[in-house]
């Protein structure tokens, strides 16, 4: 076994991790720092400071990383429009590079040789954790304990919590049955009834959103101003990062819009269910790709299309901080300078509807594109030309003998 | 100007190709050849028929092109989840390759030496017109009209029908605003207040659905069954591919489902907006994730999603019946092996949203996936060295002084 | 530890193999079935049999794989131009999914529960063992001494071997400095000397080739016959692929060609330097492109050329078995329908210069890429078209103010 | 015909460029300003001024082009390792653009409406004038006389100087057969002899290199010196990128090396045979590959790697100034951040052997790498965990019936 002296514990004040600080310090005889981040989850985090307090730890960080989460990390992820085979907006899969990079920094800070966190042996979070930590501080030490330890059912947990003394609130009502996460661009549902693909959720399972059904009959307008592909403003009102995706989540939640459930792959080689609620993500990726189509070369665009599932699968199996996901990132970064303008979008019992975009920076040029008269703009000769060149291979080939018209 | 005997005219019976056909005659002393499909655009033929003899025309096309458009180009197209540039699921684009194989077919069988059609100089259909042409038939000659007349406004047509007597009708009602084009995947709207793309379509331009505020206030459940990625049947009923997808026009229509409103990039350089109504292709779009979700490899998916932006491009563009169109579709078509199962789907006030997939091919495992205990069908100790070793040309890196933190 | 009844060894004849032979029946108390394979090293066979008759080995299995090596890997690979990183021609890693099926099969024969293999696990090659094993026969047991053991130095073997009555050989001369592995396509060095990448290999490393400077000075012409992309003859001689591949390493080799020394990234995350010989391979990586330079469709070829190094880095990762890789083999295939006909090479001390190339299946049309007059088989005239509209987005941008000058 | 004031003409001071003028003149009465660029082709630039003068040209400009041509066109093509169709190096490509460049600064400097040049309407070259010139000047005028005049041959060009006074140099010797380009980075030869594929090149055809052959029987050593992906010092002297490059040229050519002989595929739809002569430029190729083989992280590697045919074909095609070269330019160049240090290289009869390469930005790690004991820097037992999960995707396949072995 390793010798550690002391571990910074990615530390939500729950069970879980509750569990793991004590058996830190019981399995390495070493001090344990804790880290609690508020990432918009919309939990308090001032339990998990008492609580922390409570099994004495000595070194306690609780950090609102909501504007950086946004900032440094969603916002930058959404100017590429990702989205993760055709359905997934990441929301778990951005939050850990951040979750990482504060481990390691508090690491840094306090002397810490290694890191722990609450994620399983079997799903994509661990590798995000450790990726993240080892890219960032090659020396560390990682410990994962549901890797390790045998404490694998809740009943073993809370047994160990009794021996340990360790606090357990009384559950007021029933917990829930399903796997959850939440941050500022989602909250996800795994587990339960969702273990087989041909269930379709309860209603009552969806926190985030009311359903279609029961959003509003009258659809709500808004106006989002980009600014370098990021939104700076919700009907005029400028706002910061994790104001803009705040105020969207709510608008879009309360218009039934954002819902998610698929089926995925995950790195470690399984397919999961999982179902997400990502009300602000699904505005804003329908409305950059609006703002996008009049500001956007074509072959930029296309270029960017074409490069997306991959820099969305770097995301989603833990990639953040590795080169070629920063070497990506720049392309998008810089393909975004004259992304700005207006986006109009109609939202309306879970639809996102587009129903206006400009910009003083558009390449859409009314005199060239319009079915009347163009004085001149546009010579419809140049096609002739065009399409003789375009066809010329295939012509010789269909003259040797290649048609596909046998 | 080219000498022609015998030319192939793509004729629908309207005013544009009546006086084209007209034209022709006029301008080459040729002969000319009326070809006219029903690709489900929802027009009886036979007064095109009746126009083509009234104008003497002696040889008439008049073909049923619904199943073989539906079977040959639709549905393998779906089999790549295809859309162009993140929206348009080319419902045009996708019907040009047929119209330009039967027009060489019928210059190969009446002995014409020459097609043309009615598509302008500014659009992509010319390009996918002639380029589908000069594939399939190196010698043939190409006449665009729009490209080489001097009629270039509704009134010197209307002028040339009356100078030529070609047969107007008496318009009932007013002229629609926008240039349409429909077949059984889609309607599309250009032109008119369209130009500009800060203004929202006028509710009543829409033609073929409800808006969802119009859409029945219960939802519409249906199950689609797959065979090798194409849909084989619906709630249980086979049917042949043009019935499926009539059918998912249908109930996708009432439900409110599968507007879009775009500003696309054509390949002749300019950006154009566009509307589509493609109701039952939105459905299969979503329906086809769904069931690739739990019967798809990994890696096979995410080499589909990486070329799937290319393959979109080839058949916005008209390269339908280019050797790597021919290329791509060999791999698509082959990785549809085991798509086959069911998916189920609720239809909802514009939403299409997936509530149940399942499969004998399934490649879900739930006694892998499980969060309850998998009777060792997994080992978590795996994870370790799997991440240990993805990190480890980053750790190298970081201790190189390469570390993304400074 | 497994519970293993009898397993399956790949099995080299020498020291490490025979002492693995022996580990595994003293530590699994199970059987042994050796498999040793001539995939064209130039190594005899016999004496492994003995070898293994002499240590007990009830199962022994010896097979001349090298058609089937050549045929069914070495070829289909080369098809695709096939180069990781730029200069690896991949001779050990295509070797290993064939090795991998026989392990297999012969495990499926003797009722084996296991397969184990000599290779470390600092390498590719338990990679590509073991990924080709589990793809193929998902429950099988696969054991890698190297990365169990504590045998880890010459030392500690040749004790084990006194220990256990193991025979080793005389050695006669000494050791080579270097981790060697040859077949068919290739013979590899590693280690030594060459752990420093500023070390220039000795002269007398290098086994299959004399050097350029040793060469004669005369050069060799060769003519080779393709069909759909394979070469089937060579000088008029028809010939098998493994004689193909044989003639081309001695006429190659000969000549001083096909000698590579590179520092390459290793699937395990790091940094190795290797040498290798693959004269034949190097040739008809050569010869194949000129072949396909008048055969293959512009946008075929440059599909292809994208593709290749995912391709490539499929095979040297050890996926040959996967879905993947067979979608994309089912691509390469395809396309060389029409690379048939006849290329003529120069061969001089370590060049191998094209200077001729002819197919009935040509797409190079002299009628039109004449600098003579070309009678009407290409109107210059279309070019104009062609330019303005490629040209017409940069214009458009230009004049909303982005001219890349400034 | 268009309206033309002034016309900046690309002049090189040869016949055919002699007559554009006066038949610019004579079409447009137009004024025509000259510019003649040294890009290192190895002719002295007097005479096309003194011919230019006799012919009356007010406006005459020349200009030494050789620092900018490599510093920002041949260098960054280089660190993406550029190869068009795995073997053309794109010499004549490369240079279009700064030559469209130079003749819209000059059109800007001149007030000229117009820009001309001597490039036959079957070649890229007219391409990659025109596209760099629409997209830094969208409103000029292009003439390209070979598309619209008639003086399709050597004779009526001799024809048209004699009827227009213009001088007309006394050949010495025979004209060649071949047509030609040259610049500092290659030099090009068509057509003649060469218009069949299966023609050898006569060896008096080459011009800047001698025979592998003829070369000396003693190999050369030479050490350069890498910055940021770029050659700084060759033998530990330094240099600016022309003099690397001019350096590079004559020891390469010296030594025989840099012929190519290919059927490359026109972006214009033909498929034409070109030889080429770049000696410095393939001693970059393999040199710079080897400096990134030490430097550069894996999968940035494998990234450029993959989008390199991509970036050439951009290149060959003519869209240096396009958004798109642009955005990946970026990605490359900060790609080359940590690509510095040393290589050395062998050259001997044609043959580029890198016989060395260190850096202190290496990310070989020897402690690692090693086959000696490596100290525990690496644990192999993570290996099996790195395979099995690495595997478990096609277990699972495997185990649902689709083992590829049957």
């Amino acid at each position: 076994m390793k010798s550690i002296n002391k571990v910074v514990l990615a530390y939500s004040g729950g069970l879980d991790t509750s569990v793991i600080a004590k058996w830190l310090e019981d399995t390495y005889q070493c001090e344990v720092v804790t880290f609690t981040a508020d990432l918009g989850q919309g939990e308090e985090l001032e339990p998990a400071r008492r609580k922390a307090e409570a099994m004495g730890i000595k070194e306690i960080f609780i950090d609102d990383l909501r504007e950086e989460f946004v900032r440094d990390f969603v916002f930058p992820m959404f100017r590429a429009n990702t989205i993760y085979e055709g359905e997934y907006l990441l929301g778990t899969s951005i939050a850990r590079p951040l979750i990482a990079k504060r481990l390691v920094e508090i690491a840094n800070e306090t002397g810490a040789d290694a890191i722990a966190h609450g994620a399983t042996g079997k799903g994509n979070d661990q590798v995000r954790f450790e990726l993240g930590a080892y890219a960032l501080k090659p020396g560390i030490q990682v410990i994962a304990p549901w890797r390790d330890w045998d404490l694998n059912s809740r009943e073993s947990l809370l047994a160990y919590c009794e021996q340990h003394n360790i606090p357990v609130e009384n559950k007021q009502g029933k917990k829930s049955p399903y796997s959850m996460d939440a941050n500022l661009l989602h909250i996800s549902y795994e587990g339960g009834l969702l273990e087989s693909p041909w269930n379709e959720p309860e209603e009552d399972m969806w926190l985030w959103s009311v359903s279609p059904e029961e959003a509003p009959n009258e659809p709500t307008y808004i106006e989002l101003d980009y600014r370098h592909g990021d939104i700076v403003a919700i009907n005029g009102e400028k706002m910061s990062p994790a104001q803009v995706l705040a105020h969207l989540n709510q608008v879009g939640g309360a218009n039934g819009i954002g819902r998610v459930d698929i089926v995925e792959n995950r790195y470690v080689g399984m397919k999961a269910r999982g179902c997400y609620e990502t009300p602000g993500g699904t505005i804003m990726l329908k409305a950059h790709r609006a703002i996008e189509s009049i500001t956007l070369d074509r072959e930029v665009a296309h270029l960017k299309d074409e490069l997306m599932p991959r820099y969305a699968k770097l995301i989603y199996n833990g990639y953040w901080w590795s080169p070629e996901r920063e070497m990506l990132q720049q392309m998008i970064d810089n393909s975004q300078r004259y992304v700005n303008g207006k986006v109009r979008l109609k939202l309306y019992k879970g639809n996102v509807i587009v129903v206006g975009r400009k910009s003083k920076d558009t390449l859409f040029d009314e005199s060239i594109a319009t079915f009347e008269d163009d004085a001149g703009a546009y010579d419809q000769g140049d096609a002739g030309g065009f399409i003789k060149l375009n066809a010329l291979r295939m012509r010789i080939a269909a003259k040797k003998g290649r048609s596909p018209l046998k």
